[in-house]
């Protein structure tokens, strides 16, 4: 019973289908008839015009993102805890050229707009110090929390005003919009670029970064193609695209492992280290009590000495989700 | 009737399959069960020990191959229509950090030991200007001729003699290895790092890189995630590998393309820019008589004013390169 | 005699006198009232205002002015034998982030609009190459040939029309405005900005970077603290320059080290392999006689196999000209 | 009375001469005979052997020393407060083109072993995480507090035991070896590279990169190149720092410099933040008292809400210091 991650998930069937319906020789590279629809279909989705490119990653997706907005001698502004800080084996520092993490706090790994002046107005056009280009925020957060509309404009609004772009890592997007009511343009409010996770969510080696501001997106595919993203299969990455947009199965896919996260929740009470929005669980336990858990066949990852990570996916089995329930009410 | 490029051809029934066949979950990134057959599987394909990292893309492969043989202040002596030069979007300016493509020239695209020489030798340890550290060759070239294993053989003594790495783009490679007699061993040479092209031959978007100097595999399997080139769900990407080396799918779908251009080839004479030695035409030709051959059905690039480029892929019909022929013949 | 090069020349008198007179502590980096005064008068020389940063080296001022044009994935056109490309280590590779330099032909080292136009129109657009961004042109060239004023006028038009900076890489600056008569302006028509050598004409180790288009100093302040460029004694950097404009000492010099060269291209006729415009002679002899001028005493670089590269400095003696232009008649 | 810093203090007349009399044209860059003595004299000053590439700035040197050490994709672990990560407004991102500096804490802003040990331990071998590649200390460090050759050693041991370089920040080193007693190798101890300062101690515009481990001055000679900091009249800078290490100046400056902050010190008693071991003095004081040394004259930095940093340097007057020293015991 796998709570490992979300991130090696089977892909759903609709996916599969898709990319062989694709399998007739087209254009190469984004030029195909799927890639095409991309713009549209997006736009659709959030009600806004948007420039949309995939890339196999979504560390791809956030650096090219970001290296639309800062230049090599700039900085972004995000969470100590964020992903493109500790997880990402210094890819920013790639493609950004050097550009600079600018370290904030925040409850739950979610910045606030005070977080941000406090890491930037003390240093402001001061030219021994990197100075920052943009904000970079998670949806779901690494602890699984999501922004509610109102935060993210409080952010977007600090942006304009420091002439900042606002980018949004969105590895998990698609739980944070079912978490919100599921409509996509809530969770993502006004961004100017977004990072829409499908891999984890049932798609193979596709995400849509989704350029709002789309001047950003003329930069993007330039980098894209330097960065060797420009794959020349094009129209499989895009179908799985728009095959998880068809009939709402990215919304579906979330829900349910967000029902799953919530039903192993339900139990956990005190021992949850940050309140289950979207598909993530921080359990408070000891070594002993993980060790009771993987005796029962529960597969996890430690988060530090005293707890664990447990992650559910779009295809975890509701008998798995109430074993794990029922297992952690009994420790 | 499609001769434009082999690049985004259908994907192979075999590749379909396995990559089904892996749909289970299993360790993320490169931790599951099929991408760790990849060292052994190419070793006894090349009959040597090889460390074998997947990418999506061949520019990734050069790229990070290169990344790990050159630091940010040397050079890459490469030939003066290399793909690394011509069509990469300066990938290798991103990847070596600013290293510089030093350009050689040479017939139909393939360097000579001299040719490197001349590059290299009015240079030699002056400080104002950047140094060489490796050689990056291209198997099949750019206009599809062969390195015979005695040309290899003897630029790998040149780069050994001056401390340079030898990287081969074999974006092509299984056209070379099927016109040289299908011996991987010998289609590669010594090179200490190969870039083993699938998706132009029946792949989706999986491409090996091949460490035959395993140490330079240490460096790249962080480059490949700080790259963003580090798929979660790897095991897509290496099944796409193994199936084409079962029952050597990647010997004979290069055998089929070679033969289809060998076909049109047999009619083209004195038209040949080259000789057709894998599965390339450059063809002279006039503007009408593009024309002509465009209006009956063919599609394929210009190649400057005077010329065509004609690419035949695994799955060209045989009808096709038979009409193709014809039609030229009848120019 | 030396003929060797200008760059190791000793420092005029009264670059000496002006660094001691800046000798009392004064405010850090570019805060002192030495370097407040560079804009003004850097202003007053060009009749057009300007913003000025110091920089030790002509590598710097080139780099700093084009990075602050040039995205990492954009390119620079310059001639074929541009110092940028030829002789500085990588630099622009490295503080451009691997943008790429595009090389572009013309006679004596001087760059056309149809020599631009050849190297980018036939990629424009195409997201596998590297798209330009601006263009960089040296006054005076390689070559010591000086572009006239109306061919700096057009080279602007060009990089208008087309979206390009233009930069001028003005080592030899004061030579070149030496030819053109003496006024600053002309010299420098309408770039964006100036890399205005002082070292090579008595300088100790300060140039100047002028920005005409004043925001790309705002980009060049950060990058030149960046690249440990940033000295915290600026005062006798800016003292240099500011000795130098004083009474025209720059165009003094300037006119001393061409009027050597003039004395020995006077007597070099078919000898010489371009017009001899600046302090540089290119004189066509064979190695035997190159051997018989060195056993007279005058130390110079060969040019490749059958020429000699000789150039004069501020302070050449007028006797080791004339004596070496007998020499030279006398071949 | 200015105790702002010493980074804009006047040049020793000892410098001055030494320039002076380097003013005779010898070989540009580094060929000169004065920069060919550097080896031998710091060599000699170390007891070790070394080579020694003279650089403009701390900023430089640092980043140089670093980048010979560490690969793109490493990292450096440094204090959290140290200068590379505070104050050079993203050189190190610059010059190592996008490696991570890794912060660690310590007292006094120094490193210690199992700080060093936290900071890297958790993420070793971790390919989603930068590696560490060297480490870097400054002595004296950013709170003028001096390593002892004990704690120098043992992060020298684990250094090697871990396979990382191991850099010294040496803005202040001549402070710091006054501090121990004057014997240079004492202070720097078994580092790999020094950064040694003169710019802060009476220099115009020099500082020394002391390489111990000489094949990284190999690279370095080159990255120093590719970055404008190979000065074509080099013999100025050499001529700086042999005039220094000539007679001591360097040490006798730097006792100067200590002395007079220990006047200061002296007074400062339950006020002083850190131990005054070199020339800076973090003095616990409220804005109130801070305005009341201004109004008396004095001149220095406020650090933070609550404390102000004075800075004493090589020529500040005894009396200077003297009437600090009552003032601040009268507040």
């Amino acid at each position: 019973m796998l709570f490992m991650s979300d991130n090696a998930a089977s892909v759903h069937p609709a996916v599969w289908n898709a990319m062989r319906a694709a399998d007739a020789p087209d254009a190469p590279y984004d030029g195909d008839a799927v890639s095409q629809q991309l713009d549209a279909r997006f736009g659709a989705l959030f009600g806004r015009e948007c420039t949309v490119l995939w890339v196999a990653t979504g560390t791809a997706a956030n650096c090219l993102a970001l290296a639309s907005m800062v230049p090599p001698h700039g900085g972004v502004i995000c969470h100590r805890e964020a992903h493109i800080e500790m997880d990402e084996g210094g890819a920013p520092g790639f493609y950004l050229h050097g550009a600079k993490l600018m370290l904030a706090d925040g409850e739950s790994a979610k910045l606030t707009p005070d977080a941000v002046r406090n890491a930037i107005d003390p240093i402001r056009d001061d030219v021994h110090q990197v100075q920052p280009h943009a904000i970079s925020i998670t949806q779901a957060s690494e602890y699984g929390c999501v922004y509610r509309p109102d935060e993210i404009a409080a952010l977007a609004k600090l942006a304009k005003e420091r002439g900042l772009g606002l980018q949004m890592d969105g590895a998990r997007f698609a739980n944070a919009c079912a978490f919100l009511g599921g409509h996509a343009a809530d969770a993502a409010g006004p961004v100017d670029a977004l990072s829409f996770g499908f891999v984890k969510n049932g798609g193979l080696g596709a995400e849509a970064i989704v350029f709002f501001d789309t001047q950003l997106a003329d930069v993007a595919r330039y980098r894209r193609k330097r960065a060797g993203h420009l794959q020349s299969k094009g129209r499989y990455l895009a179908a799985q695209l728009l095959a998880m947009l068809d009939g709402d199965v990215w919304l579906d896919n979330a829900r349910a492992a967000n029902a799953a996260a919530a039903e192993i929740a339900s139990v956990a009470n005190a021992r949850l280290m940050h309140p289950v929005e979207a598909n993530e669980i921080f359990l408070r336990c000891s070594a002993a009590e993980r060790e009771a858990l993987r005796m029962q066949g529960f597969r996890f990852y430690d988060w530090g000495a005293d707890a664990a990570r447990l992650v559910t996916a779009w295809n975890t089995p509701q008998e798995h989700a109430v074993a794990l329930s029922k297992a952690i009410a009994s420790l």
